[in-house]
């Protein structure tokens, strides 16, 4: 038992500093999302295009979560959002404690929206809470249709489901079946907004922005 | 000091059973291999071209790990290859002893090779040993050309880098370096082994048997 007592203890310590998190957040008016994907799922690109499109409607800032480097936190930064870069060197996903840590070197004041780019990890940080109001899973559709039959757990807790890479279908290279995507999704959780979307090509991400912009209205 | 005592026994306990599935396999002239990546970036796939194409030539089985469904066991089987199932119900790694238990359940002195497909998960699974002669790693090019740079364990660690779906380049809707990749990779692991293939197409997949068989020879 001995295992299970210390897993017990190390997430109870994640969640007071998610319930920390969520206080400062909410006195801040600030909605807080954490974003969860493979890597290379697209979440930097999709955040990038958020930020430019949404510039001066809603302000936003972002935590990012990488093993090793800032070259993240530096595309953001290049949308002139603020950026604070977490690196957890070798840890498989952000806790509480390190978003609460950034959380001090952001203008939280003059923001209205943050993104938690979590480490890329379809599996671990879907079990640490951060204090964020939804948890924004993306799935790339280039990484094949039976992803949420296979790690249901981020598909189970996620508000939102972002198909990205859809720019992909019509090369005709990529097996993707959408309607068994939202099928297997919604098996999971009835609830889920699903938004395909080429975060390249701009497709789709318009229901996404105004999903966003609901968002805000609620905070 | 707790946290770090009970993870150095958990690494241990785990050693444990990867020296005796190292000790089996070599007793039955198996080389096996450890296939690590992100979700999506196409190890079942690759596993049942190399299946078929080496089909009278190589034996090899494989030990599939999952968190849920055995949906990529049954395509290893369709080949007519022997796979058993792992199912983690959550755990974003195998562990040795999970192999050990798969093991006993495969025709080892029938075969010439084992694959064990892990998790998909480019983090956690590098930290674990499973007795295998060597870890492959599979990097899809729509994944991006900085993941060595962002998640160097797993490429320190590997003897081959197997840099998938390359017949996604042609498509001019995937931005990867190739060069960028494998200096990177370089940097991080001198003697790593790096094949671009298309298990879709079949592209670059000779140099990988090559290297296989190669393997064999060292048995």
């Amino acid at each position: 038992m001995a295992k299970v007592n210390v897993g017990r203890k190390i997430l109870d310590a994640n969640e007071t500093y998610a319930l920390k998190n969520s206080e400062l957040l909410t006195r801040n008016g600030n909605r807080c999302f954490n974003m969860i994907s493979s890597p290379g799922s697209g979440k930097t690109t999709l955040l990038v295009r958020t930020i430019s499109d949404l510039m001066g409607t809603v302000r936003i800032g972002v935590v990012e979560g990488d093993i090793q480097t800032d070259i993240d936190a530096q595309r953001i930064r290049a949308t002139n959002a603020p950026a604070i870069q977490i690196i957890t060197e070798g840890a498989c996903h952000l806790s509480a404690a390190q978003v609460h840590q950034a959380l001090q070197k952001l203008p939280l004041d003059n923001l209205d929206m943050l993104f938690i780019e979590n480490v890329g990890n379809l599996v671990c940080p879907s079990s640490f809470e951060l204090g964020e109001d939804g948890k924004i899973v993306v799935l790339s559709v280039a990484e094949g249709d039976d992803k949420p039959a296979k790690y249901p757990g981020i598909f189970a807790k996620s508000k939102v489901l972002l198909i990205n890479k859809i720019d992909l279908l019509a090369s005709a290279l990529v097996d993707f079946n959408v309607e068994r995507v939202k099928a297997d999704a919604r098996r999971l959780n009835k609830g889920i907004e699903i938004f395909p979307v080429s975060a390249r090509t701009g497709e789709g991400m318009a229901d996404w922005y105004d999903w966003l912009k609901v968002q805000l209205t609620k905070a």
